[in-house]
């Protein structure tokens, strides 16, 4: 009887979509101007499922006030008003594309909610763009 | 060629986190400021989801009218402007939790519905906290 | 030059609409379920918008840091998580319409707003159903 | 390391419920105000889910930018401000349900994403009625 | 002590932008796609705002029920599931744009509503295109 | 007759509240986080709304293509994935607040839109915070 629960979250952030293996000009080709060298932003939105039986003590898959703190500690005090590609240690050699920001949230929430219980984050980008990864 | 086709709907109603076993320190304890024993409320929407085969004559895998009318008459008129503590037999003896809501209802709809389609049902108890029970 | 800022807020309580001089089938011939005595509640969410000039200095109308803090110790501790008719003394003798709260808010909050600056509030008490009130 | 990148879109159109094998009198039995002979319509809401490996060297599932113009010539372009039973050839003989649109989508985009990639296509008709295919 | 309360509505309809004194092309020219003969449809959002004194003995400016019911027989009934150029009687010679149909609805709710209460109808097209009028 | 249209758009840019006058120990002490001097984010949404008579003709207060393309010049192909302090000259010497970032739009557009208009502009910097001007 596993039931899912859910508690969304945002942070606010800037990036580019960059490699610094290559150059401006082949970075401008493939990832167009969301490769700007200056810079652009987004609110991301986010969402952490956490699934798992219904503890028969408090009738809770997990507490969400719990759950929201890890968010908060782990992702929020972490990404939110920073530069993901010079602030964000996991981004300094990584491109921050929505796909590698959700694996990389992912991968913190994964080491810090107990191992029993399964994983799914959603990261929205843009209202129009958005990904999830579920390990 | 399963298609998946969903429903929503919502409800008004007041509930505490408790068990009447516990006292009320220790339920304000391990629920804090959602033990109220005054109560507190939500706007819950409903999502129900149900999986099946398109019907070759109607196009649909489930009448939505249907659908429905199911939800109405087995939850809105159950819970909506109800205490759910005091009031929904259901919760009697079972902590409303988010969780355990969720389960209750997907328990009175499975009943009404064909058992051959599958059904998921989610639960908004606020914007930002949903659950989600497939069986 | 004036530009208006507006913050949302949030808090969750339970209700019933209800006067103490009118006895309980009275007040369910005229409120409906909505008089429920044993309540019902709802997610309210809450827009307190604030209108005056820009400071040239800060380029704010207002800190929305500030106001955020002001809903959070006016509206939010005050009314999160609690029974409007029973734990609020505002409403001791005043029935808790949509009407009648935001107005209450209003007053709340217009005594700590500085007064060259302009307010409204907007409530919403389901998606479907809200008010606003501007002194 | 699947990791599953959605894009929304959406088109405005008119339809009927209406099998042309039924006279007006049965299509009215069955599907109602929905199969009003003078049409009514709906804005559409459409999200395209892609589902696969991270590309090392771009960090993308699949570029955004690619499926965007892929669902405007194959859904838009073809759907938008149009009559889907009288003017969109794949209704020509299929009852335009929501249940029947997914799957027409679906087949339309699952011809021009490769073959490596899973796709689900979500379909909203109303805020409150929505369905879902994946192949 | 002026409030105003709203409330939310929808109908799902038919139309083309067109005037019967101009031709097909002459109408393509100017409404463009909007124009198609065949028709495209919405999902139309409505809210009715109504602004006046709070009654002191119910606390309400204006009965919501009321106003649901009101909106339901003016309007839903009248417009939703409709073709509004060839069904609807108030646009038999009006060209359906979101301004014409704004002021329709204000002007079939006016004479319903009592005339000491201001009114504004808000009228959503799509997400992105809405109009408003108050008289 | 007066009706009101309005239009929503959007725009992704990277700003930091900033003075150039001020060190960055004070921009910080007065700005916080919101200072950061590797700059953070937004998805800004924009409503433009346009107040007069329906042209008879029409049934259009403005044609809304026509706006659209105004919005889309004017503002997002000027804004959207820049940096607006670094790369709009508006922002030179110009702290990117939301109350001037929003003033700054609504002279970009009051200068394109006929005088005969009146013009009101709504800026969301995220869900919770947004600000409105109208000259």
């Amino acid at each position: 009887m596993k039931v899912q629960v859910s508690r969304k979250a945002h942070f606010n952030a800037a990036h580019r979509l960059y490699r610094k293996d290559w150059d401006d000009a082949k970075n401008k080709a493939v990832f167009g101007k969301c490769s700007n060298p200056n810079f652009h932003g987004h609110n991301y939105d986010l969402i952490v499922s956490v699934t798992g039986e219904i503890d028969q003590e408090t009738g809770f898959v997990m507490d969400m006030k719990v759950l929201k703190d890890i968010i908060k500690k782990e992702i929020e005090d972490e990404f939110d008003h920073k530069n993901l590609n010079t602030e964000v240690p996991e981004f300094k050699d990584l491109n921050p594309t929505a796909e590698n920001i959700v694996v990389v949230i992912y991968n913190k929430l994964r080491s810090r909610i107990p191992s029993h219980l399964d994983i799914e984050v959603t990261l929205y980008e843009t209202a129009r763009n958005f990904v999830a990864y579920s390990g």
